[in-house]
Formats: structure tokens, sequence, C-alpha cells
């Protein structure tokens, strides 16, 4: 068997079958598997890459059956049932593929390098770097309209991670840079934080995206629903609501809207005649194979799956984990020579999403909570899953500190081994 | 005042002028102070770089008459009294000059690439990547040639961190990735630690160095005291010791040998006629001033001071403190138009070199100590002087679990956001 990709669907499918009389092959470029919810506090300077990283050697050391190959998948050939990669063929009889999704600029692709996204580690110390040196540049900078423009941020896309990014930004900005300048007094900083459906979480229920509106501009942040950004450029954006354009200098843009599947998906499409969706995700069978293709299966963010009648399931880590634990009992009963299981159900647990300190969201059936109680499910859910206990302790610590000091230990700008750590073109 | 740096030097001056009546500029060219001694242990994947680095601005937050700049020195002007930088001038009526030392290759520049040494958290990652991709190659390599040659590594320098380095490798491949891999065994891989010197830490008494080499062969490290690195390309490199030349076969090359003082130096040099040693260095006077320009001030790993009849002080942490301290309590005597002090002293409390898990040796005075005690030691004054809390929470968190667990968290291979994170030709 061959698992393509390290996230939590191919992870969880490995670690399922740790036991099973099979021969795993785990396949990732990277040698860690990223806990990618806590991403966003890496990017905002609360935590540092090696706290939300385990190598996947060590996650899955216990799985004797299970071998970890670094390495790129650059074609399947199903046919032959072998997995084509810069490290050499490998053959398969079973194949997982769980590349998940990266960012999606809506047919803008100069705007990528304006407008960072959040999908790496790398991404996660670019944006750490981007904040913190505008405010460093505000400081520096003395021609008043050029310093605003330092001191703006705008966020595009207010789903979860841009209602983390931006409450992450209005807490630095309020509180944690709070005494570090001498000229600049960083509670200046405007947080903007715009989207293009009618409200913000929009897929969260209108209460709680109008509690999540609350906690936002109680950090600072000002929201612009129902609009779309028309432009990025180096020192600004344009954004129109309605028919109202509006231009917002500013040297920092971060991006947090449309996500596309990996490349992987067009592979499927073209070897294996898999269908796509409009965001390049494969539709998947009711079993979460390929259709005429018994033996690949696409889970996680790279396969979109509808229970009937209903809306496609959300690219987010319990689908994800879900996914993998049934592939993986999925392929237990075939070993075993037992029926098919019944269809993939998703149980949703609930959705959370965090604003700030004290300030989250959560939404469990009918339950609806928001403030401090939803905040403290958010931290307890997130330690309980972080995949290593030595990084669940670390992440703990910090956490504990960073909440009684309001402090923000992994301020780092890295990244650049000679020259100036910031010029004044280094953003643009 | 101007203090360029923010090393241990510059920041110990302008720590212990915080209630001074003085305006200070701290300029760094790096928005953070990095704790260089636990360098390795990022390196070595023991630590994360935000665990040994803190924000400039929140160590100096409380110094109400300090400002911190982020910027890059190009040039000073002892007539007119600035520090030209990148970002324009900066008047100055006391200068500190703390910009410490860089690499430096015995007139081999070609060989910063092939062997990259320590200095940078940037070098850290850099070299944590190389030695974690090493064992990934050796993993997928099927020719046992090229196979050893992955899983051979050099480390260039049997001082302090050339020692640390080479511990941590031997506890990496003896312990740490024994149960990682499924093709090699990594404890088949060898640790050469090469000396120009007759013995290893030969800045140490004679019979401490007899102690780190037993404790290094037991971690499976082979030394070649007396030994020159006479080539180094992208397959391996030739020493020689003595008449004899051997060749070794490696694709990991660590450099800890050569340092020369910043090229401040060489500036000072030029503009104030500053003399310098062999490596660069400022040859201060008895109160670490230029000659002749009693408001210029070099300390730290840029000056080269001696104690009459005595050798020049290492370029080690703590005599960059004691100088710090030494200046600024002789610039408050200035303002307070006080007798100027005695000539600076250097109080050498003891010289502390760790080896691995429980293995150290330790020298105070006549007091020769080694094994666990001198490690504990060890230990306990580096959490001591780590420079900001939240560090030392975070650091004792990770060492006590990775010493109960032998584990190290921190192994993740980045720096490259897309392609494969490793490819054959990564390191020629």
């Amino acid at each position: 068997m061959v698992i393509i990709g390290g996230g939590f669907g191919g992870l969880y499918v490995a670690k399922s079958l740790g036991s099973a009389p099979l021969s795993v092959t785990v396949i990732d470029r990277r040698n860690f598997h990223l806990f990618q919810p806590l991403l966003y506090q890496v990017a905002t300077g609360g935590l540092s890459p090696g706290e939300i990283a385990s190598p996947l050697r060590v996650v899955l050391k216990n799985n004797r059956n299970t071998e970890v190959l670094l390495g790129e998948v650059t074609d399947i050939d199903p046919a032959r049932r072998q997995v084509v990669t810069n490290q050499g063929e490998i053959p398969y009889d079973t194949l997982i593929v769980a590349t998940g999704a990266t960012h999606h600029y809506f047919g803008n692709p100069q705007w990528e390098s304006l407008a960072p996204g959040l999908k790496t580690v790398e991404d996660a110390t670019e944006i750490r770097s981007r904040v913190l040196s505008a405010f460093e540049q505000a400081e520096r900078e003395t021609d008043p309209e050029r310093r605003r423009a330092w001191l703006n941020f705008v966020i595009v896309g207010a789903g979860p991670t841009g209602v983390e990014l931006a409450g992450a930004l209005g807490e630095i900005a309020n509180d944690t840079l709070r005494h570090d300048f001498r000229r600049i007094d960083p509670r200046e900083a405007q947080i903007l934080l715009v989207e293009g459906e009618s409200r913000v979480l929009p897929s969260f229920p209108a209460d709680l995206s109008a509690k999540a509106e609350q906690q936002l501009i109680a950090l600072g942040v000002r929201t612009l629903a129902g609009t779309r950004v028309t432009s990025i450029d180096s020192l600004g954006v344009t954004v129109q609501t309605g028919d109202r354009e509006e231009r917002i200098a500013t040297r920092t843009v971060l991006w947090a809207a449309g996500v596309r599947a990996s490349s992987l998906g067009k592979v499927l499409a073209a070897r294996a005649a898999a269908p796509l969706d409009r965001a390049g995700r494969v539709l998947v069978a009711p079993d979460l194979t390929l259709p005429g293709h018994p033996e690949i299966f696409a889970i996680g963010d790279l396969a979109s799956f509808t229970h009937q009648g209903g809306k496609p399931l959300p690219g987010v880590a319990p689908v994800a984990m879900q996914q993998g634990r049934y592939v993986a009992a999925l392929v237990r009963r075939r070993v075993n020579g037992e029926a098919a299981p019944a269809p993939f159900h998703y149980v949703n647990k609930g959705n959370l999403a965090t604003v700030g300190r004290n300030k989250a969201v959560a939404e469990f059936g009918s339950l609806h909570i928001s403030g401090f109680l939803a905040w403290f499910v958010w931290v307890f859910v997130h330690l309980m899953y972080l995949v290593e206990f030595d990084n669940r302790l670390l992440v703990f610590t910090e956490w504990v500190y960073n909440y009684f000091t309001h402090n923000r230990g992994a301020r780092l700008i890295t990244g650049q081994t000679t020259g100036p750590a910031i010029n004044t073109d280094a953003h643009t």
C-alpha cells in the first residue's frame, strides 16, 4: 500500500493500519507532519514551527510495517500500478492520495507574492517576518502617509483562518507590541478583514458570525463583508462593496481566501478519469474510492465528498481524520476477506473558530457558545489532538506563559542570512 | 550613545544603562538577541530557534531611554561622529561597536557553501536540514559506497562548538534515530572530528581534553587531532596528519574552525586607525577604547584584549558580558564626572563544554570535573543565563522531556517551499 501525503488524512490511514499484515509506504515532500490548525500561531509569533510539527518517522516509529519516503510524486500510472516520484517508481496494490490543497488566487496568480497564503511552515515564517517588519518600517518612517500604509494590514477571506489571523494581529497591535516602540503607537494599526460572502465565518450559523464579528471589533479589527478584492499591488489593495470601490494603502496583505486541490487531482483526472469539481477536488464514490478504481482512494482536502442531499464536506482536519480511519478499516476488511463497509459518513462533532484570548465561537449541533467557554474548549481540543506528546507539553507551557504575560515569544524576523533584515523595497 | 550589535556585549551595555540619563540607540541587522551557546542544539534538532532567541525590543522594553533600530551599518565617520546605516546616518557622542565575529575559511572561501559554519539561526536550520537529509538519502541509496558517504559526517574544528556538534551527532545516530529507518541502521554513521591542534578542546587543560575525547569515543565519534583539512569538495574531504593524507568520502561537512572579526573591524581600522590582530579583531586599550578615540569602544568577539603578560581573551559570552558591564560603568562615571575606573579585568569563573547527555567537562581554576556533575553544571548555567524567562521555561520543559525520552522534537527539514525537500544534487 502506498499513501501519498503525511497530513491528517494520510497519517490517520497509516496509524490505523500499524498492526495490519500489510507493507505500507508513506510518501511526503516534507519530513514532518504539520498540525495546520495552529499554523496561524506561528505566523503571529505565538508558537515556533517545531512546536506544531512532528517528524513523520517519529509519529510512525512503532508501525513496523510502515516505511517513510521523502520525495515528490510527479505522476501516477494506474495501468501499471506505479507511483512515479523523483526518487524512482514505487509499485502499489492500494493507493491513498491525500495531498491536500494549496492557495488559489482566482485567476490572479500575480497576487501570490503580494499576498502570501498560509499553508506551509515557510508561509508562516514569511508572514511573521512581513508583519513584524511592517511595524519596524513604521517606526522608522517619518512621512505620515507612508507610515500609515505600513500600519494598515489587510486580510482577504474571513473563514476560520482569516478570522484567526485578524484576531491575532489585533492582539499584537493592541497588546503584545504596546510598549515595544518609541515613535509609533502600535495601537494605531488598522486591521481590515475582507470577506466576499455577506458575513464573517460564513460556514457558521449567523448568530455565531455576529458574535465573532463583535469579538473582532473589540480587538480593533474592521470587517468588510460582501466585499471583493479587485486589485492588489505593492502599495495597496482595491476592494469593491456592491458598486462602491475603496482603495486602501497597505504594505501587508495576507491571503486566506481561495484554496485549490493539490495538482495530483489533475493527475488522477488525466490518468484514472477521476471527475473533479471546480476547485480541482476529486469527486469520490461513497466509499472514497475513485469511480472505476476500487484500489485508489482520495481523502482529505483533495477529495470532494457529499452525503446524499447535502453540501460537500468542508476541508477541515476532522473530515480528513475520519476519512483516514474509514479507509484503514475498509482496507483491513478487504485483507480479511470481509464484506465492504457501509458508505463513509462524516460525524460532525462540532465547529470551532478562535478569535483571540478568551474569544471564540463554537457550534455543537443546536448548542451555540461563544466567549471564554468556547475559547476554553478550543484550547482543550487543540491540545488533545496535537499528535505528539512533547509538542503538547511545549505548546501548553507556551500558552500558559503567553496567557498570563500577554507575550508572544517567537517574534523572529528570519530567512535572510546576509544583508539587512529589512529594506524598504523588501516587500515590493 | 549608539551601540552597534545586540549580542551579549551590546545587550549588556544597554541593559546596564537602562536607568542612566542618556539616550541610547541599539542598531542590529536582526530583530532578536540570539543565545549563541545553545545554537548547536538548534542545528541538531534539540531546540527550536524561537526557544533561544528573544526579540531585542522585548529584552529592552523597560529601558525607556533606549531605542532599537533594525538596520545594517555600512560605515562609521569618527570625524563627524556619525554611524552610516542603510536607514540613514545616526549621530553619536559615545559609540560601542560589538558586532562579533563570522566564519573564516583560512583563504578557502569556496568551502563556505560546502561546509557551513554555525553563527546564525539560518546556519543552524541549514545544518539541521543537511544532517537529517543525509540520513534520508542514505535510506534511499542502494549503492553501498554512496550510502556510506551519506552516513559519514566530518566536523572541522574541535573547540567547544565542534565538540558539541560531534557529540550531538553521535547521539542522533546511536540513539535518537535508532528506530526511525527501515533500510539503514543509523548507528552505522561515522562521525569524524578533525582538529589542527594536538588535542580536542585545546583551550582546556590536557586532562579535560582527554576526558572529552573518551566521552566522544563513547558516542561513536572518531577524533583526528594534529590534522589539517587540505581540500573539501561535494564528495568528500582530504585531511593531512603529519605526512599522511587521507581521503574521506562524505556529503556532510560542518565548519567549526576559524572565526574572523566582523567587517566593522576593518572600518574602524580605516576610519579611526584602529590596530587589528591577524583575525581582524580590534586591539583595544586597557579601558576597551580605541587608541586615540576615548569615545569609541570595541567589545566582545570583535575586540582583542590581553591582560598584561597573558594571552588574548577567548571569544566567549562571559567575556562579552563582563566587557559590556565594564563599558556601562565607565560611561556612567563619565556622565557623573567621576574619575576613570581601573582597566578592564576579566574574571574567569570557569570553562564549560558539553559533549552530550550526562557528558561534559568543566574547569573552575584548579578544580577539574567531568561527566554527570559537569553536565549538570552546564545545564544549570545555561538555563540561568537564558535572557528571557519564557525561553528558560520552554527550554527547561524541552530538555526534561528530551532527557527522559531520548527524543529531539525539532527535527524539521525546512527552508524550501517548493519542489522536493531533498534532491540528490542539493548539497553539491
